[in-house]
This record gives structure tokens, C-alpha cells and sequence, in this order.
């Protein structure tokens, strides 16, 4: 049963402000303590948080209050992460203060850089952790636990955790992690070089990234570049303290949303042999 | 400390049968019980086997006599598993009976073919279950976790283990998954769409394939065809009983074998700037 | 202008047979002279032949009655060469029989088989000339103009045309050649390799493949199995006399039916913001 | 017969400018004139010009005195158009002396970027002309002859001639192109949706592609940063009117190159079956 409820809507959105508009009373009126953003910044920790707004806003969210389950209402154009439709907000809400939902974690990216003999920043990220050239080939090596593994020239190098890799890494031709995956993959950019698969790494492994071109490059942690990387700077990524926190809904379905949100079924009048729940002998 | 061990000469290879004329004699002197294929037919669980052959050995070796820690001692053209050159085996083997090693462990994956309302077949594999096309393109529905994922018009499709990636899986586009991920690979075989992006599942995971042409298929488990299938049959694959264990030395580095075997090295020229074991801060 | 035209209903299906009888005194009834089946046999040569019916009835008709240029009014399924859709036939037709259309013509392929001093087999193809594995890894040897290229280990190797291109050479991950482009798709199937990637040769190219494992594999031209092949085999493909002849009236359009077929709009919201015909400077 | 040879040495190469003093002499001595830069700057036009020096050289030169066929001496790291080895230059001028070479031929790209109703820039491409973001995600619209082709959310999109096949549009998965194909590779880089198929279009196309992102993105011509892009802007490319021409001695061989240069000998043991010069039967 969730009691005590965030509720945040995306700055700009006027459809997002109004909804708001309905959701905090509808809330309150069902005896929840709805919790406002500023309060979250004082300290609050609300059961769960609702965010109005698309995957961005979620993010955003999970990055300033991390670990708290989050709801997202999809106010936005393409929701993979905010599966709920706005049209649907009653339905879930309800859900949620009854308690019946899950919540499903997933792994955050702890980076550091090293330069020479410091260290130059700290962050986490909770889809991935890029290095990308700027504007020219770069090379990236790659080293697992301490092993080397190669030197990639090419656009750069992607570690991704199973949120994340519905993102960049399958855009590069790697592949999706589905949730409850222990794994990390590494995935190259635009490898200049037959060699472009995937690494999939246990949620342990220590990845260490090393950038050895003078050309510029860049850092980006969830899709926001963060520092200009030069020649010797070791990326240091490993599994972060924090867990990015997802609520769901019985109805919820990742594969549906992979399908649907790209486009993805295959042959559209082809109609799914199996029931929904045809549970078999296992 | 492995003291009993077991020792397999590959059939067929005269360079292993005299490999083992050498070994068993060695191991004897050094106070080893060795235990021989005939009695580990009898029931014998020694501590370590050695394979003196490719990784075809091991694999056969691993399906008769499974859950055995085994080291491979490479008699063949290329060896994946078989990390052991056949000129370190003294070396290897000091270190075996010696207790320097650990032991990986995999998960290994059990399928059931149910055809109408019976289960038709019932066996495990190691590497990989794959539902390949006999000659003419055919489809394949996948569902996960009894949801329904896509759809596949294809060759067919892989279900790999993290030490099965490296074979089909890799040669379909998939990813390689390191040892000790959490997960299964899911890969289309040349899919007739513009969808290849292979799904990483948790090994916890239900993965049903279901046959929905009239062409000739086959199932293949670790590389041997197994049952030809027909439309309608549904191969349902989950993590099996057995664990393929094999025997890593300390300075045995799946890395390393992993960019020499496949000629991986993208530069050839290029030296790795981190030392092995420059531990960094962490 | 077409006054002499073939008429080609699929065999097996009813709707084809039907249409067949609309469409024949239609034509006649337009001053046309319609060439049936058995005619052709006799070597009558219309000016275009029209099938009524799926891809398959187009490779089957333009394999037994070469050079005729095709219009394919489509029965069936998918249809990526049989461009008119059933109800728009009348359309189609008045154009055709008005002469407002052009031929889009494609290379065939030419594939002799060498074994030993002998040639075996001698056979050409409109898509694609394919060697296949028929289970297990197979290695081919590739030559481009008698120059070694490479051995692949895989599930074989597909040389295909322009009008293959969008078969089983996108399956395995090549490009599509749109029509006009001279040259052919030389693409690795599941290469065991990192190397997957296509070579795209001149249309005058030689290529020759050599299957050098002693594993089963066949050839299969157009998607059909012609010949098992043997370690040492020689296939050498190039440039066919014939030439694959497709009717193409104004409003056809090689992307929209790509996209279309293939639910390849990616974003199936996107309006294109350039209108169809905005000629720009050039 | 090569009677009149430019020489130019790569700026700020030692080994370079020590080697154009052997070479002048050299030539010379066996009644060649010898054109410097300086002289082809006001408008000579040798038989043939040598580079000492890379790939960049030999692009730099071809910019700058476009048509004239190039030989490149390779006094750099990895060399794919500058395919004569350092040792090797005293046999190469020999047969360029005594005419025994042929001219491979290559298509240029030519690129005109429209914003609003005018013309905001032209230049021309030896290798590719690409749209590439900045940071973040854009969008690119693809028409060919001015039929719309998709939308493509990601990195962006390359247009690459057969010489340029082997750099980016190789590393963003696509194919390689043989010279004298008849074609340019259009090639999405790291395609936020499952399609990524590469399609080749015939060298008389024209290609248009729209940036309808407002986010940063830059027109980059044969690898270096041209113009940054707009919301709208059309760029438009088709054949160049020049023709890039590389000098070809009797043993240089592409795919050879192709091999090596990468390491993209799948199997370094493996012998090629079929000698060199084996002709067959056509």
C-alpha cells in the first residue's frame, strides 16, 4: 500500500501542470499525503513517486531522489519508461494505493575519471556511461577486470545498463538487456574495424575505458555530455550504490511497449499463437 | 587440492592417446588417483577431469559426465574452452593438483518440445537450443516469461549460455555474454525484417519458441540435430539443472583467448597502455 | 503502347483464376491480343505479361519466360515485385495498354559448378545464387576476378542481384541495392567471424566460391535446392545473358512499397516535410 | 608512357620529405620532368602524381588537383589508397615509367546545402559526405530522386562513394563497395530504430537528406567538419564532376589490402584453394 506519494510534473508541459491539477486533489481525496517536490528536496520519502511527463522527466527524477519507486505518467511522445497513458491515470493510481504492484530494480553506473595520478569526476548514470568522439575517429580500449580486452577505434564505447540499452547501445547494433539481467554491455560506436560485438559483463566486473587519441572526445552520463576527455583519462565504470527504481503495474509489459513503441512487430497481421497465460508444464 | 582426476584422450587423435601415455603416468608419480572414462561410467566423481582434445571433447564430455569441473588441454585447431596449449601441461596440471584454481560456472539450459497436448522430446545443452530453418525461411514466435515478444521470419533462432555466445550466437550478430552474467541470449537468425536486436533475458527467465511454418526445421542443441519439428511445436528452454564448471588457472584469461583465437586484435601494432594489474582505486 | 499481353493466373488459387476471367475479355474488349500460358510455350512474345498471383508467381514466370518485361497484379500476401494491388488492376491496365510505363530493368546470375575437371551443374538465377549449410558450420572460399577475398566459416554465402537484394541478403544483415545500381551483393551468411561485412562487386565481376568443408551444404538458386555440393566445389557466378524485366508505371515506387511492406516507417507519426515532386535546383 | 610525374611529400614528415630527395633524382636521371606543388598550383597537369606520404595526403591532393591519377607512396601508419610500400617505390616508378599501369576510376559526391529558398553552400567529396550530430539524437529525412525514404533518428547518415565505402560507412555497418560499382552507400550511423539496412543507390541518384532535428549537427566532408547544420536544411548530393583516379600496378590488388590493413584474415592458417592465376572456364 503506498500512502504517501510524490507527485511532479514536467516544467513547460502546460498539459502536464493541469493534469497535476487533477491528480494531487483526486490523491488527497483518497486519503494519500501527496508529496511536492520541494518537500522531496527537504528530505521527504514518499511510497512511491509519480512523475507527469515523458522519460526525460523520469530521469531527471531518479537522478535528484535516487531509489525511490517511480511511477511515470506519459505526458510525452514516446514513453518507454513512462508506460502509463495519461488516459489511464485513474486505473493505475488506484492500483498503486491498494498496493498491487511490483517494483523492479535495476543497477545504476558509477563512473570515475582519472588524469594522471587524480581524480578529475565522480557522477553515476542510470541508462549509460559514453564516450564519444567529438567530431573524429578516437580510440577507446577496453579493459574487464583488470584484463585487456582491445583497442576499438571508431565513434567510441557505450556501457549500458538493461534500462539503458533500449537506447544508445541498441541504436549501435548491441543488444536489449531485458530487466533482472546481472549484466553490463559494452558496445563500440561505429567500430572502423570487423570486430563490433557486444561484450555483455556481470553486474561485478570492473570496466575501465581508456581514451588514447589527442582528438576531442566527450563524456556523456545519460545523454548528457559532461566532460571533454583528453589523451591517458581512464574511465573507471562500475555498478553504482544507488537502484533505479521502476513501478509496475500488472498490466505493465515491456515486450508489448519494445514492440509497439518501435514499431517492432514484425508482420502487423500476425496473430500470437499462445494465450497471454496459457501456463504450461515447467 | 584436486587428487583424483579424471583423464579423456579424444577419440581418433593419435597425438591425445599419446598425450595421455605421458599424463596418466605423471599424475600417478605425483601421488593422483587417475580416474578413467570406463570408471567414471561406473559412477567415479573425481575432483577435476582433464580432456586431452578440442573443445568438441569437452563438450561431449561435459553432456556424459555433467557438473564435473573440467580442464581442456587443447589437441585441436581451436580451442575456446580448451585453454591449456599442449606444451604448458605440466605447468597447468602442477597448479591443478595444487589447488591454484577456480572453478566457472555456467548455467546450462534445459528444453522441452511439446507437441499437442504431449512432451515429444525432452534433453540439455550447454552452448545453445536453436531452431533452424532446413532450407526455406521460417517463423518463429518467441514469447518470454509467457508474454509475447515478436514474431521472427527467419532462419530460425538461438538461445545461448553465456559460454555458448561466442559460437552461433556471435555469428548471428548477438552479443558475447562474459562468463558470470546473469542471462541468456536470445538471437534471431538471419530475421527477415528489419528487427535483429538480440534480447539478453535473466536466467530466471521462460523462453518459449513456437514453430509457426509448415517448412522443414530442426532443433539443434549444441550444434547436433536433435528433432525435426513441425508447426505448432513449442520448444519451451529454462535454465537446466546442471552447471558446466570449468577449471580457470590464474593466468588463463578468456580475454586474451578470445582476441587471438578470432584474430582479434584490431590493431596489431598497438600496445595496451594499462599494465595487467595496475590496480586503481575503486 | 502494349497491344499483345500475357495473362498469367497463379495456379491454386481461386481469386487468381477469377480475376484471370475479368481481366482477359477486358483487354479484348480493348483491342488487345492476350497471350495465354500455352502460347508463350509455343514462343509467342507479348509485349508484357501479367500475372495475377504473389512474388513467387513473377520468379517462376520471368525463370520460364525470359525477358519479357512483368506487370504483377498482386494475389497474395507480400508482394515487393508484384506492385499493383488487386483492386487498382483497371488502372494498371489502361496504362499499360496506353504505353505510359517503363521497363526497370535487373542482371540476372549466371552459376556454373566445377567439380573436379568437370562442370555438374549449369543454372541461373533472378535473386540470388546461394550456398547454404545444410546443418552444421561450413568454410567458403571467396574470389572476386580470380583475387582471393577470404575463408568464411559460417552458414554459408550469398551472392545476390539488385531486385535479391531486399531478400534473404538484407535476412543477413547486407544492404539493399536499389534498381540501377550495377553490382552485385556478395554477403556472409553468420559468419563465425567478426567479419560480416558485404562486398558489393561490378556487375561484371567473377565470383567464385569454394566450399571447402566436408560438411553437408547445398546450392540453392532463387530460394530453391538445386544441388548438394562436395569439399572442393567450385561455384563461379556472374552476369547472366538474361535480363529480369519489371513493368513500372508512374505511381510505383520501390521506397513507399520498402517502407511499406516491411512497417518500416520508423516513425509512423513523421510526415515527410519535403513534398514528392519539389524539384530543386540541380 | 609517364613522362611528366608531380612529386609532393607530406608537410611535417621527415622520412617524407627525405625520401621526394631520392625520388626527384631518380626520376630525373630516367628523363622524367618532375612537377613540384608549386608548378601544379599554377596549373601544370603531370601524367601522374606521386605522394609520399598517407591516405590524408593522397586526399588532400585529389581536393586540391582533382582528375590527375594519384600514386601513393605509403609513409605513414596504414595506407588503403596509398598502397605502395616505402621499400617498394624503386619497382612502382618503373612500371609507371614504362605505362604499366591502368587508372581505377571512382565517383565523386557532389553536396549542395539549401536553407530557406537559397543556397547557403557547395563542395565536393572524394570519400563521403555525412550528417553527423553533435551530442544528441537528430533526425534525418531521406529521399532518393525525390522519393521519400524514412525518417532516421540517431547519429545521423552517411553518403559514401566506393573509395569512401571502406572508412565510416564501413564502420557504421555497412557494405563495402568495389571500385567501379556503379553506386553510393547510403548508410545510417547508430539508427535509434531497428532499421539500419544500408541501401546503394545508383550513381545517377540524387539524394537529399533534410535535418529536421534542432539540435547540433554538422556536415562533415571527407572527415573534416564543414558547416553546421539547421533545423531544415536540405543537403542535397549527387555525382561530382570530378572523377577521383588512383594509379593500379599489375600486383596491387584491393582486397589483398582489404585483408591485411584490417587484420581481416579470418583464418591465419588458412591457404586459399585456388592459386592466383588459375583461369577457368567463362
Amino acid at each position: 500500500m503506498a500512502r504517501s506519494i510524490g507527485l511532479i510534473a514536467a516544467l513547460g508541459k502546460p498539459e502536464a501542470a493541469a493534469l497535476a491539477d487533477d491528480v494531487g486533489p483526486w490523491l488527497r481525496e483518497r486519503g494519500c499525503e501527496v508529496v511536492s517536490e520541494e518537500r522531496l528536496r527537504q528530505g521527504a520519502r514518499p511510497d512511491v513517486l509519480i512523475t507527469l511527463g515523458g522519460d526525460g522527466l523520469i530521469m531527471r527524477i531518479a537522478h535528484t531522489f535516487p531509489d525511490i519507486p517511480i511511477l511515470g505518467i506519459n505526458v510525452g511522445r514516446i514513453g518507454f519508461l513512462a508506460m502509463i497513458e495519461r488516459q489511464q491515470w485513474r486505473d493505475a493510481l488506484v492500483d498503486v494505493i491498494a498496493g498491487r504492484y511490483e517494483v523492479q530494480e535495476g543497477p545504476t553506473l558509477s563512473a570515475t575519471v582519472f588524469r594522471g595520478e587524480g581524480v578529475i569526476a565522480e557522477a553515476w548514470a542510470i541508462n549509460d556511461v559514453v564516450i564519444r568522439s567529438a567530431m573524429q575517429m578516437i580510440d577507446v580500449e577496453v579493459y574487464i577486470d583488470e584484463r585487456f580486452v582491445n583497442t576499438y577505434p571508431g565513434d567510441g564505447m557505450i556501457v549500458a545498463t538493461p534500462q539503458g540499452s533500449t537506447a544508445y547501445c541498441m541504436a549501435a547494433g548491441g543488444p536489449v538487456l531485458a530487466a533482472g539481467v546481472g549484466g553490463f554491455a559494452v558496445t563500440p560506436i561505429c567500430a572502423h574495424s570487423p570486430i563490433r560485438t557486444t561484450l555483455v559483463v556481470p553486474e561485478a566486473a570492473l570496466i575501465e575505458l581508456v581514451m588514447t587519441s589527442d582528438r576531442a572526445a566527450v563524456l556523456i552520463l545519460d545523454g548528457v555530455p559532461t566532460l571533454p576527455l583528453k589523451r591517458g583519462d581512464v574511465v573507471q565504470v562500475h555498478r553504482g550504490e544507488h537502484r533505479f527504481r521502476l513501478v509496475i503495474l500488472e498490466h505493465m509489459n515491456f515486450y508489448d511497449a519494445f514492440r509497439s513503441k518501435f514499431n517492432f512487430m514484425i508482420r502487423p497481421d500476425a496473430v500470437p499463437t499462445l494465450g497471454p497465460r496459457t501456463r504450461r508444464a515447467r
